[in-house]
């Protein structure tokens, strides 16, 4: 039995995460989009809405959500999951994922960090740049879920 | 008549962006400087001082200051503007040029982001970098126009 | 009267190319399409069969195709033109393009050189790709013209 | 049931690519090591000497070796390999790989290429490099299999 | 008589930095590990703690520690100082090293920044995330030197 | 005393290159200007004109010019130099360099591959640039010396 966990903010999440979900569910026998509970940040939504709205969008039977706090590893240890998923982009922090990868493989060699790439319409959308289109009044149609479009239009609009 | 915007904080305006504006003035027929007005960060200049300060160095015909808030592709289609200018170097954010613009054309694909290369003596300076260098004393000649230099002094010495 | 160089071996035309040029129109008065002469080089179309193909697949009033040996600079200084257009993407030899641009500027800096954005769709398609593809069997709809397809199956199928 | 391909020319195999390999063997049911076929290029072990070898140095019940010929995702589609499998390193031409892997996801959807990070050790070795270190009478130990080391002996010693 | 400053945060001080301090007093006459005392951040250790630290795990005769506020180049000069030390690494922000040199030269023309290269072993290794590891409960063992791997027990643990 | 070996094929010698010669003459106590004697490239100079360009264009008194074959730490370490000296510039390539840089150091952990950083005027220069540039009719001035640019007339023109 192959586990990975999925490991992000979410705030919210986007069809870029969703279509890297979609690829890992066919990789792995389960898969655990884990929300990272981080208290310093300011988020838009609160960690029940994020995990209630992940819930509603991922249709796959293989894919369950969770929470983690303390270190990424750890977690996955406890979760008995021995690889890590990671989307990559054309446009994306390249040397920051694998400065990530290589210190968690040597925190703990027996977890897999796998990369897989997102599709090219997502290749430049982050959960951070929809957050500043739709204060400033841009569409985001196509970057998030509706259900997730319409949540941010109650919490903000 | 085609018509470009080239938006910034422009706190102060640096050499380098004077140099991507007087490109700019030959390849379009009306260049808007157009300071992006961000209640949420500090400013050295004011907003009011910043538009000044650009007002008193270019002296090209076609070339007008304004400011603006929201998204840019929003101001753009307003000002009837079809381009939006930014420079390029060797020593840039390269992939976050490409984000932004790739998300511009997404929200108003009729507006097309241009980009034109600084001359090499700017390549590696920014107004941040200019204020850091500035506050610890260094010498700031040739990196801003003396105008900005006198009023940086007037600021903080 | 803005003219631009819109430089290559187009061997063949692709569709990235298209967009790059549909692009261009917008922004130049003039824009030519010149098809670097390299007589080194073994192509799979002849200058002449690239440059008709050019031809056929290029609808706009204000485009039009030329061939030329030597320096680009030289070129598009006999041709009275001020700018050059590059395509630059998401995936591409970023350094290159600059190491080029900033080589042109010293040679003539009369001449500048304009980078635009291909859409998306086109961000890793070469024409080398295309052709290594295409001889392997692979299809190559949707990243060149219908007509180039069955020029490329005529000359090699 | 899992199948992935890794491809290459394994010319020779190093030992960054049997560390992708035993990673490969972990994440999949099936790793086909497919040794592209490319009669252009001059390599220093012909195909049966390279497959003899890599099937001598990999000890895992669930890796095989094979050869093909033509597009990698013909050949993964005819296996009835749902992933392909590349290695990626700090120092390496991500950009190609993206490259590819979009190429790839263009001709055939449904192969999905899956990126693994070889150990830091690996980070700066290819088989390239170290034919060409070799011929010049540098060492290779710890670089490749030591039957490899042999046989590269035998070849040119 | 060949003088060098090394300078950095150092909050810790990680056997990265020792790597390349070892390196650089090969190099050099002398060189200085060179404190920034920096007001604003709020560090893990006084700038008194980190340079005990530095100078109880530092052996060798030719390197002893100092604390500089203001510019880096006018301190080196006041020091008498002809280089700056940096550590390069495969993950590392070249370009931002690449603009600080720049910008140190533009200043100050006499010192000359030379760029050393680190450990593989150390390649994706820093102060921050260290401390980060470390917070979240995961072993700094083999990151940073003994004697600070305590020092940051007591200090949170 | 500091010996560093500065190993390249010269062909010719740029500005680029003596601009690094005379940083690493300052660095070092002697500097080994290291032509690689390559029998398979056909170079525009052969290697006897280059080392006599060489030697009459370097006026520093620890510079010295000599050729070698094989492996370059094989060299430096039988001139008993502890030093590789290479130049790094804003556009380069600059994974190939810590890739060779990584390979030299498994080879001989003796020899430490220092880098500086050449004069902005030469970031985009090579020896194969500015050979295409003078084929085709460009002017070479500010790129070579002024008695290269003569030997490369008499040689081609």
């Amino acid at each position: 039995m192959r586990r990975a966990i999925y490991p992000g903010s979410f705030d919210p999440i986007t069809l870029g995460h969703l279509d890297i979900i979609e690829r890992s569910a066919k990789l792995f026998d389960e898969v655990i989009v884990a929300l990272l509970v981080n208290i310093e940040k300011q988020p838009m939504f609160t960690t029940e809405e994020r995990v209630e709205m992940i819930r509603e969008v991922i249709p796959w039977n293989n894919v369950r959500v969770d929470t983690f706090e303390g270190l990424l590893v750890h977690y996955a240890v406890a979760q008995k999951a021995q690889f890590v998923v990671r989307g990559i982009r054309a446009i994306s922090d390249y040397e920051y994922e694998l400065q990530m990868a290589l210190m968690n493989r040597r925190l703990e060699p027996s977890v897999e960090t796998v990369f897989l790439m997102a599709g090219e319409a997502y290749s430049y959308i982050s959960s951070r740049l929809i957050k500043e289109v739709f204060k400033l009044g841009g569409s985001i149609d196509g970057l998030v879920p509706e259900l997730v479009a319409k949540k941010m239009s109650d919490k903000i609009g």
